[in-house]
């Protein structure tokens, strides 16, 4: 099943890597896509076998230094 | 010696690391100073034991994905 959520505070490829590697190291993720909009608000799919709670996600993106909009 | 140079591209922390390590691996480099203006242009001062080319620290920027403005 897929999630999106907003992330902010992204400007460039290091930061989606960042955000990326974080995420797929949640258990179950199979595929992270992130729609880069430097210095906005970027839309980031999350696609896993089973439901992924607000809280990890949030957790998640957080480690990578990065905030949900 | 000191060397300041302008670069261009970089917006983040990561950008940040990304060429102080290119610049830091050149031979002789004891320390790099980046003074990050966030999708402009950023004044990076190198501290070097001997005269550092041009080409070399543009060399060097580039790897790391950025450019000398």
């Amino acid at each position: 099943m897929q999630t999106v959520i907003n992330v902010s505070g992204m400007t460039c490829g290091h930061c989606v890597t960042a955000v990326t590697e974080e995420l797929t190291a949640l258990e179950g993720v199979q595929a992270v896509d992130v729609d880069l909009v430097a210095g906005g608000v970027s839309p980031v799919t999350v696609t896993a076998g089973r439901e992924l709670s607000p809280s990890e996600l949030q957790e998640a993106v957080e480690e990578a230094g990065y905030s949900i909009a």
